[in-house]
């Protein structure tokens, strides 16, 4: 299937040049959401709506009215996500009968607003809950990336990181509280980005952890990313490029280098040769605050503690409608009390502003985005032990920036032919811009290399 | 004594005429710190630093240089702030022996920054814990504007006001988390501004609820308060003065007038009415969500809950120490559970939006600051009983605005010869601007009558 294989920017050269239409391209994309390897990426189209969209654009273009790159554009939206009119039901079928929603939520209304053709809801974990992107109600997309083997796309944004691999959309809306962004991104072999979580509002999204859920989509490149978390935030960052040679970037050495698969390590290695060579400067440093986090999560971290009190009702409702690994989790959140609540934030506060003074140094932080490559659906669906060991690693490196609260971007690092590895360039929180500038300089050496 | 009854602004006319020094004013404060009246308002006195600012603003003003109208002029620090190099005891002795602080808390600092001269810590309720303002530990500050009877100062800034009414400091620094600077700046005829949370920082302040802490002071005027409060934010609000004429005030039916003292009930009646007069517009209005509350902060509310976690060790390691009536609430939040907790912050955010729908349409919402006059000490400190029910009723409708987010004046509307009774003028989140052009209206309309 010739789908979108371009970025926004140079989809605009082409549409510009009158090359193709907003029109064909969504058309396609809705026709290619029908086809075999896009099952169980969407649960809802809206092809009417996209198209409508679509054609205006393509109409404001002929008229010579100024739009928004992505105007016209086939976006899809994570189902976490309100749409008027509509019940979010976040991957799961207990919210089936809940009230929909009076108001399409920020997100959705400012992708609406700066022009683009939602084209539809993607699939994700229920409740966002794993990073492996297994749903039991909906089906597992399929991660598109391998012809051999069905391997899982990552989650928790699913159908989101297929929906832009397999060329239906410019860019997936999708959120990321434990790397639900990034991880599918690595998997597919994509860019993610998430944002600091205060840029964008998290009203309408369907929480899973207030403390640490982030809004931020997911494209095809550093410069796509920037573009839609200007929509997402309301304001775009001001970003000031840099080259390579003037940028410092640490390696941890603890935690994250743990367990690594050879292709990974093998990635990984060979990109900091290549930014290396580029003249970037490379430290490794101990950073052995990140070896605190589990402790400092124990009991339970954040995301059992407020889903719980989210999915109570539902809970008692109608427990055998949940996911049977999805309800154990929110049901750690149980017996936590407001004081160990309390006590967690607390230590999170304190090991934010020390790692923050370790980190705050450099351009960015580096490692890989998931220390395995997907594994295969098949493997995890059968073992209640393997899943939870997959779910562990893959976000085990992401979880430590939402902890953070800092700014994380995944882009990809494999070579041609190689299943996809994510490398993960990170900074503190409220350094987004600059993080962009980082992105793009390691984009385009990769790029080169 | 002659100490200092005269607002800043009178005050810096009078040292720019030169009939004054701040040195004076200063030397004055701290002999008045030592007299028989000031006994129990100041836990701790800064003679020599206090002087060494005040002389330095002298000669600034000498040299002809540009000072903050506060310069040289004498302030109290309620002791819940963190001053460098010593213990935060929050009047406690619990704190003794724990570490002091590393540097001055962004209130002092700002404080000094602006040049004024700190005089001393003052006295309060142990932790902030009670509208009373009652210290078994350090003795409690009397009300001075009683000769007869020993009344209470109201709390939790206790010292605060008494430090002000006694004419020993222009401004109290204090703290509102339920009413502890609107409660005792009522009971002591003073003007108290509690101003939206965000506005003030609250690091080095030891927490009583970090939802609902405010930083925050009180004064002689509105005028004065306007001008700390541009100091403690960083940032002057800009006042727009408007007249009564332009202005509708609501009164709630609900709650804030019940069990009113016949005395608290004629000032506040004699106030409307002479509101009403001048041209403003009383509109009564049922406001039927302030009756939600209890059902809202229950089982128990922030307070219990946060600072539960904030003294647990403390707790484990010597509850003996504290003040029991103190220890008994705080464990109140014990045996609360995380999910109990979020469910109260999420009551809140709804019981927020609801009201301030109701309220937004008005320039603010009339009520008394506290419905009785202000109790002798013997029959409070002789009856646990006595005290829950004063402090509960002293406390019922400040801590409405807290809950709301709001911000809130205690404006003196007693007529001389009588007791002090505190009308308090307040609004929602972030009009702290248009909520100081009110009060402005209202001070110079109940002055001039």
């Amino acid at each position: 299937m010739p789908h979108i294989t371009e970025t926004i920017a140079v989809l605009n050269q082409r549409l510009s040049r009158k090359e193709i239409t907003r029109e064909a391209l969504v058309a396609e994309a809705l026709t290619g959401a029908q086809s075999k390897p896009a099952q169980y990426v969407f649960t809802k189209t809206y092809g009417d709506a996209a198209l409508a969209a679509a054609r205006y654009a393509d109409a404001s273009q002929a008229a010579g009215v100024a739009m928004h790159p992505i105007a016209g554009l086939p976006v899809s939206v994570k189902d976490l996500y309100d749409v008027a009119g509509e019940t979010t039901m976040a991957g799961s079928t207990v919210c089936e009968g809940e009230p929909t929603a009076k108001a399409d939520c920020p997100a959705v209304a400012r992708l609406r607003s700066a022009g683009s053709a939602i084209v539809g809801k993607t699939n994700m974990t229920e409740f966002a809950f794993s990073g492996v992107g297994i749903n039991p109600h909906y089906g597992t997309p399929v991660n598109p990336t391998d012809n051999q083997v069905a391997r899982i796309p990552g989650g928790s944004s699913s159908g989101a990181a297929v929906s832009v691999a397999l060329g239906l959309s410019v860019a997936g809306l999708g959120s990321d509280t434990g790397g639900s962004i990034r991880v599918p991104a690595a998997l597919n072999g994509l860019v993610g980005f998430k944002n600091t979580q205060k840029r964008t509002p998290l009203q309408g999204a369907l929480e899973l952890s207030h403390s640490l859920d982030t809004v931020c989509a997911m494209t095809r490149s550093v410069e796509d990313c920037w573009l839609v978390d200007g929509i997402l935030a309301g304001e775009a960052l001001k970003v000031v490029r840099r080259p390579l040679t003037a940028m410092r970037f640490a390696v941890p050495q603890t935690l994250v280098l743990d367990a690594m698969a050879p292709e990974v390590a093998q990635a990984f290695n060979r990109t900091l040769s290549a930014l290396s060579k580029a003249g970037a400067q490379i430290i490794d440093i101990p950073l052995r605050e990140f070896a605190e986090l589990s402790k400092i999560n124990s009991p339970v971290g954040f995301a059992p503690i407020e889903s719980y009190a989210v999915h109570y009702e539902r809970l008692m409702r109608a427990e055998h409608k949940f996911d049977p690994l999805v309800a154990k989790r929110v049901k750690l959140g149980e017996s936590v009390t407001a004081k160990q609540y309390l006590d967690l934030i607390n230590r999170r506060a304190d090991w934010i502003e020390r790692t923050e003074a370790v980190i705050q140094g450099f351009d960015a932080v580096l490692c890989p985005t998931a220390p395995i490559l997907a594994p295969e659906i098949a493997a995890l669906a059968a073992s209640e032990e393997a899943f939870f060991k997959a779910n562990g690693l893959l976000l085990r490196n992401t979880s430590v920036f939402n902890f953070l609260d800092g700014c994380s971007f995944s882009l990809p690092c494999h070579d041609a032919g190689e299943l996809p590895v994510g490398l993960m360039v990170s900074s503190v929180r409220g350094d987004d811009a600059r993080l962009v500038a980082v992105a793009l300089a390691i984009e385009a050496c990769l790029q080169m290399a």
